[in-house]
């Protein structure tokens, strides 16, 4: 029987036969569909922030020089809004009324806020009661960005305040990196379509649905998804489908144990694929390969053990590459005692309890979907660790 | 003039006016459709799970009795894949071969895996090397979940996990809390669409596509999006296209100021809203109402003030609705002195430098768009702070 591999030697292997993906593609995308991607490159605004010189409160806009020796009072002789058209230039010795984000006019260089005026006793006439120095609430033409600069950095997850700043900057579309296409297909006779009514032997196939939403989850884009019963010629079609669909990365889950009908293991072998054994639990079988160009990364039936193979296996890669941070781990102190198998590094489902501690949820078959369901947390026990004591700190790893 | 109110206290009393908000209706949505959506009750399994007696191994079917002695030899009766169908019950004395996830024939108890047995000397025979107790490697038909038991409990934010426990439960869609529906109106006449040429006095519109991606951030459904020119009248008609799209919240940006064109303070005010001052910097001219039923929450024009106002007083609300997580707030030294005006809690933009301090990104000016987009955290500066010496501890919120 060959050796089972370790989880970490495994885990870089995958790595490494995902590096391809990391150069992506770019696209363009409209500014109402690009929260959440990422910028492909730096981004220019074509115009300067703010693109006109405007008034940064409710107020009256004078010169400078004409409220040196305030309180005085000066005439009104115009209004500016903040609405599009040029507003005549201002006289000496003469205010205009101004709105917050109107254009200053030409000649004023101050504005004085509406607190710092009363008005006059004198009809169409206002004073001004404090001196304002030349550019006071004045927003100049480019005091956030002169035009050509970069408003966006290339690599920046997108959120609301980056597409302000896009759209403020007048564009309308950015050009963001593609997502990883990816194709999920399901492996097992007994796998019938969630929803359907069970004959014997028969069961609902979750990996697909949970694999097509932990691949979303991770910032990639499901292009094929399918299922096949144990018939190495359908999976090859299902293989070729992917291929037609663009993909670029193939996830499987089961058909790579020890039994008589292991499909994955039948069609990648002679490939040159790799099936085999990783010092887990659950998740020991897993299989590496590629076909038509596509990696392609082999993940067991069981449910639980299909899940968390991608969480350890190929999220890392997709979560990085659609710059999400990394899945989060603690060190807690275990709430009970537990034992574990020799050889293997075991994930246990776990939560935090009251306390903070953490506690097992279900037993370590990689059939209790329903327990991991229950679960927030896995908890890591070494390969070389069998036995824990209630208060024995671990690793655990945030789900 | 009148007061400036307290920032806690706007906060509180938005947050009581989007109280409603909180009793959300539901719908059902596809497995496929529910990623991040909310459970809006507990979900039975119709199944249990598993739904049959199966290996948890490639091995044997055995008797343990037959087994007690070994080393013994048995002969293999026939073959049980993981596929629909019903083995034939197990005679005392044989063995058959099984596939992991295949039913355990009736009359077998225990599974022995392959790796504990040799073949025989004689055909058709298998020697099995360790006796195996009654149970071991055979999971239970339910013993992950009994049927009728809640697979997933109300109010859970749906990861894979939780779809594939659902999936394997046989479901195919879930009972969900519908999001909450969120009309953004942008007011202003200078606004114009992004990609629009500009005319002289002309802006982007950036608080549309700011507040409807931050929306949709914050778990929520934008289900109208409108602008408008400084009218009264356009600005009615857009809240009754909100009320007719079905929105539960409306969502303002300008209009809120003194000056001459502020149509929701003139559309709000006859209402019974609140048109006034918060003391906060950026952010101060705030609004708060009700149109046909529906809360209505205005900020003001600038887009810093604008997208600031979103985060502190309705996000809070959105996030909670949605089960996400609040904004983090860290405390972190400053990299560099700060003054700040008094009487007004001041959000400054910053970001983390490389010694993890906090540092100043552009002034304080609310037009300052590109700074915010180059921020990544605010710096919170109390009411009756005016001067921070470098070094010294303060609240930052982490966008």
């Amino acid at each position: 029987m060959a050796a089972r591999i370790p989880v970490d030697e495994h885990a870089a292997f995958v790595r490494s036969l995902l590096t391809g993906l990391g150069a992506r593609p770019s696209e363009r995308v409209a500014l109402a569909d690009a929260l959440g991607r990422i910028t492909a490159s730096p981004v220019e605004s074509p115009i300067a922030l703010p693109p006109f010189r405007n008034s940064h409160m409710d107020g009256f806009a004078v010169r400078s020089g004409d409220v040196t020796d305030a309180p005085v009072s000066l005439p009104v002789v115009g209004e500016v809004a903040a609405a599009p058209g040029v507003p005549a230039p201002l006289e000496p010795g003469t205010a205009v009324r101004i709105m917050t984000g109107a254009p200053v006019p030409d000649g004023a260089d101050a504005v004085v806020p509406v607190e710092d005026t009363e008005p006059d006793v004198v009809a169409d006439r206002i004073r001004v009661l404090r001196p304002r120095a030349a550019g006071e609430y004045v927003r100049e033409a480019g005091s956030d960005l002169a035009a050509g600069d970069d408003v966006l950095p290339a690599g920046v997850r997108l959120a609301s305040r980056h597409l302000a700043a896009a759209a403020a900057s007048g564009l309308t579309e950015l050009l963001v990196r593609e997502r990883v296409r990816v194709a999920v297909v399901s492996t097992g006779s007994e796998l019938v379509s969630p929803g359907t009514t069970l004959g014997p032997g028969e069961i609902p196939d979750a990996n697909g649905v949970a694999l097509v939403a932990a691949v979303r989850a991770a910032g990639a884009l499901v292009v094929h998804e399918g299922r096949v019963r144990d018939d190495v010629e359908r999976l090859r079609a299902e293989f070729d489908a992917a291929h037609d669909a663009g993909a670029e990365l193939v996830l499987t889950s089961g058909g790579v144990s020890k039994g008589a009908y292991e499909v994955v293991r039948e069609l990648l072998e002679p490939l040159g694929g790799w099936v085999g054994s990783v010092a887990m639990q659950p998740g020991g079988p897993q299989a590496t390969g590629a076909y038509r160009g596509m990696p392609v990364i082999g993940f067991p039936g069981n449910p639980v053990s299909a899940q968390l193979s991608f969480e350890l296996f190929v999220a890392p890669t997709l979560r990085a590459i659609a710059a999400l941070p990394p899945a989060a781990s603690e060190r807690l102190e275990l709430a009970e005692p537990l034992t574990s198998v020799p050889g293997r590094r075991q994930y246990l489902r776990g939560r935090r309890d009251d306390d903070g501690r953490a506690v097992v949820v279900g037993g370590p078959g990689s059939h209790l979907v329903a327990a991991l369901a229950a679960s927030d947390l896995l908890i890591v026990v070494p390969e070389d660790v069998t036995t824990l004591d209630a208060g024995a700190v671990v690793d655990t790893v945030v789900l």
